[in-house]
């Protein structure tokens, strides 16, 4: 159950013992501190850790007599010593950074352990991504475990992704030493239908003893909820209110509350606990979605387990619920997320505990970050060719691939179109009257075009349809190679010229957002892995992102978190309508949808 | 983590799917009673729960939708409907049935799940014998698991056992279907000291992703201690106090508090909970050696809980540290110990949560006793005659193997005397004046003859010493098979007669337990395997008991319990004197001592 890039309790067991027998001296001690302890939900005065090898040999009231001369002694100097945080389950792709950048990001913050779900990176290259994010994982000084991801593509038979998921690969990761269980499974109609590829993920992953991610997207707690439970995923992070979370945790799943940079389900939820009184040891804290804005501006965990104790939270259980709870989901409870001999060295110093300041963070016996700071090396994978040029168009666009061609001798048509509603995900179903010049169907008024570039197998197709929304004026246009979940290439604009400038310039630089105005391009974000993350660090990519939103909002957009939406326009699982590469779909219907009809 | 004996949740999902959806009839419905919620710690009024191929498809307020003609309905008539209950650590041999007896006596007090340690039959077959138990467990209709002896021999180098337990033999084990994990590491010094034999079969273990019984049985909690826990262990169940339980939850491993047949350890320490108000999730409760006769008139696992509640245990926290806390403890807790979907349909119902009246068991779907009565069968295994047969004395014994020769001139000479103690373990080391006859010492008031029979190689060898405090008084003997942990045959009498008489009655039967007196069998207590174990009813074997109780009485023995005394006196790790194979062994300094010394 562990990773076999550090060693295990075993391993070293000979010489925790010395240590802790006073026959050796450890590597290091941090001395005097308040243990939290999330075993007994103590805090104890005075106590001192020392570590070797990476791992706590020793926790107690004095470890003077396990400090030799050469030991490095860390005086916590009466502040508190909590586990490491660990962040129960999240996707790397949403900081659009690699998993070195991501782990670089929040080690400051005091996440030492993710268990990450690379489920965007899948529908691009398949499980050959999935084993790069794997192994990029496992060289970070943090504990980043990878959730086999168990949907891609999301919508079989609504869209074509890069690569797709088979059972046959869930059952050859799961040998993987990082993997610690199947990523969410969204297919919730699948399970409930006894979708027999998807029980066979959710089997290969039981049989391997490992944990089975959930994902229950329905307000439904009926028979569709009690068939998915019976159907084996052993949690859930889709939950927005009480009674969902208290429901899943009656049903022996684990209720995971998450804070996003867009999800605020903790606080809806948490009452189970904090009003409720039940037994929190099945409720843990993660964050599913975090920007690189996020990250460089609000935190990480901390800012959860923070949030979760100002919603009325007893500071230590909400600890229990980013340490311990968590740790025993995955079954690790032996080898992390406490401060206890045999476990990996990963420490907190904090001077508060609802506040939780993150004065020092030590990872596996070693400081890797003070006082926001981070203090060690995140090793990058040698991303291979493959990863980094995703973008395959078939042919270099131009005006004429966004063209919308009218019925021989109409003067107008009415359109389908994809209305976005702002600080939500569902779109509406909208119908507009538009104009046919020179045989063209023209966008006009809060209507622009949207298209549905294919970049995956370069076969040259472009879906194109029409989004009202955005608010665009002037001649723009914005294109996206963070297209969920299959991650194709959006491109929105009120001009083909544009669009078309946009487009290739994603080709050129291999991925990621750009905003052409008049020309002239006025934002981009390279995302040269996959089309979905940088290397480079999450400060770098957060003001590049940041510089994108102020481009949408020069080009008139005012919507609140409008690239959210843009990037969600393809999810073809989410009423009402999308655009994938195989039409318009309208997911209420899951149905393809003409995108023109002739005015009735 | 599963045995392969019963299909696992993905082996039958789909059905279990097909029954919560309600497009499939459930094989039982248990109606209206009250779920005992043990992961979210609630009572819930009023539920049903459905049941498919022995696991639990649905639990909610209405089963009626997956309820079909051929359903078997079972009404709760409104009872709590509790998880079958799991005793967390224990050896079947102590109660000297098989494992299917022992199963059979203790279904209908409510124990549907077992982990036991075979460590006795260990010491007689080796791994054959482990494998034995382990095989007849995997054919009972409820669960119990194996955890792979440790220590066998107990104390190398002071006894020789029939066989050892290796490092290779965990190795093995690790695989078969039925082992949960490693049995108690009594060699708490030997982790301490970093003995690499102990570690290898620790790290065998962990490796194996399996749990690690700890048994640390010293008030040492001081760096002996700290480099116990560091080794690796999981759990102890040798605590006694409250501060033994508090220590040992604060370091990660769980407190398993027990109540056996003559251990009280539950009310000592179970104040960490109900008064010190620590996290419940890490106390276990566990009974370690139940008699026959404690399972006939007393009860088992529901015993213990009854016994937590009226230490003043909220019931259902004390539920969960029978049902839910066992299951996480083993990596079960997505297969029993609970009432919910995909889990094992082990279920009792009762009508008070005080008192706990075990009125219908549940195990794998199947009623399995109703008001103290069992409904299925315990099959048993054909134990093969090397099982059988495991009293082998080399010789006929005679009076003569029972003489100790005095000094030559000697008229008296002073004895080191193992002094019982009533209702303690420990002995005392006395010494006392013995008169010599005919150049034979005598026993003579309160002391009289202890000699270890060799058993288990046909070597004839007999170690001669002396005991007082039984109370014995005419010529009578009293011969046993089971004489822990190394289970030779101890035989305490004042006559050597007797004492030959009644150590060939057990080479005759197999094994067991004997009385002489005056050439006659008082009482006899068949144990044919491995001179262990009967494979009678525990009605019958609690009742052959008794009348060796009563004869013990009949030949002057007053002490409570003293039968316990008599089978511990080859015990060679527990203070102060004991006898084993290899002589008279003073365990404060782990050195032989001679039987008879000068008169000085």
């Amino acid at each position: 159950m562990t990773d076999k890039t550090f060693p295990s309790w075993p391993d070293v067991a000979p010489q925790l013992i010395e240590v802790a027998a006073g026959r050796a001296p450890a590597d290091t001690v941090i001395k005097g501190g308040k243990w939290v302890n999330v075993h007994t939900r103590e805090i104890l005065e005075n106590h001192d850790i020392a570590i070797k090898a990476g791992r706590i040999a020793y926790v107690g009231p004095d470890a003077s007599y396990c400090t030799g001369p050469d030991t490095q002694v860390i005086d916590a100097k009466r502040r508190f010593m909590i586990p490491g945080l660990c962040d129960g389950h999240m996707h790397i792709e949403s900081g659009m950074l690699t998993p070195a950048e991501f782990a670089r990001a929040v080690i400051p913050h005091g996440t030492t352990t993710m268990f990450t779900d690379p489920h965007e990176i899948a529908n691009v290259l398949g499980l050959e991504g999935v084993r790069l994010m794997h192994d990029e994982a496992l060289l970070q000084p943090v504990n980043v475990y990878t959730q086999m991801p168990s949907c891609a593509p999301s919508a079989p038979g609504l869209e074509t992704t890069g690569y797709e998921i088979t059972a046959e690969d869930v059952v050859e990761a799961m040998d993987w030493p990082g993997i610690i269980g199947l990523g969410e499974m969204m297919n919730f109609p699948g399970v409930a239908n006894a979708d027999p590829k998807m029980l066979a993920e959710i089997a290969a992953t039981q049989r391997a003893g490992k944990t089975v991610g959930g994902h229950y997207a329905s307000p439904d707690l009926g028979p569709d909820f009690a068939a998915y439970v019976a159907g084996g995923p052993a949690d859930d992070h889709e939950g927005t209110c009480e009674a969902d979370a208290i429901a899943r945790v009656r049903q022996g799943m684990r209720s995971m509350m998450r804070l996003g940079s867009a999800w605020y389900d903790v606080e809806t939820q948490i009452t189970a606990v904090t009003e409720k009184g039940l037994d929190p040891r099945n409720f843990i804290l993660c964050t599913d979605d975090c920007h690189s804005g996020t990250l460089v501006n609000d935190g990480h965990m901390n800012r959860v387990v923070r949030h979760a104790i100002a919603c009325g939270c007893d500071p230590v259980v909400a600890l229990q619920m980013a340490t311990i709870n968590t740790a025993t989901h995955f079954g690790l409870e032996r080898e992390l997320g406490s401060i206890t001999p045999g476990r990996r060295a990963d420490v907190i110093l904090t001077s508060d505990l609802t506040e939780l300041p993150i004065e020092v963070v030590i990872a596996r016996g070693q400081i890797v970050a003070e006082e926001g700071a981070i203090k060690v090396d995140c090793p990058h994978l040698d991303w291979p060719d493959s990863a980094r040029g995703t973008v395959h168009l078939g042919h270099a666009m131009t005006g004429k691939d966004f063209e919308i061609e009218a019925p021989a001798g109409a003067n107008a048509v009415s359109a389908n179109v994809i209305g976005v509603v702002e600080n939500q995900a569902p779109t509406k179903a909208l119908k507009a009257e538009l104009p046919v010049r020179d045989g063209l169907v023209e966008a006009e008024g809060a209507v622009c075009q949207i298209a549905l570039v294919e970049r995956h197998r370069a076969t040259g197709g472009v879906t194109n349809a029409f989004v009202s929304g955005f608010g665009y004026t002037g001649k723009m246009a914005m294109a996206s190679t963070v297209a969920h979940d299959s991650h194709h290439m959006i491109v929105v604009g009120t001009c083909r010229e544009q669009m078309a400038l946009a487009a290739n310039r994603l080709a050129e630089v291999g991925g990621g957002i750009t905003i052409f105005r008049d020309g002239e391009e006025l934002a981009l974000v390279e995302l040269p892995i996959a089309g979905l993350m940088s290397d480079s660090p999450a400060t770098e990519v957060a003001a590049k992102a940041q510089h994108m939103v102020d481009a949408m909002e020069t080009c008139g957009c005012t919507l609140n978190n409008a690239y959210m939406q843009h990037s969600l326009l393809a999810l073809v699982v989410i009423p009402e309508l999308r655009i994938s590469d195989l039409g318009l779909v309208d997911v209420r219907t899951f149905q393809k949808i003409p995108v023109i009809e002739p005015l009735s």
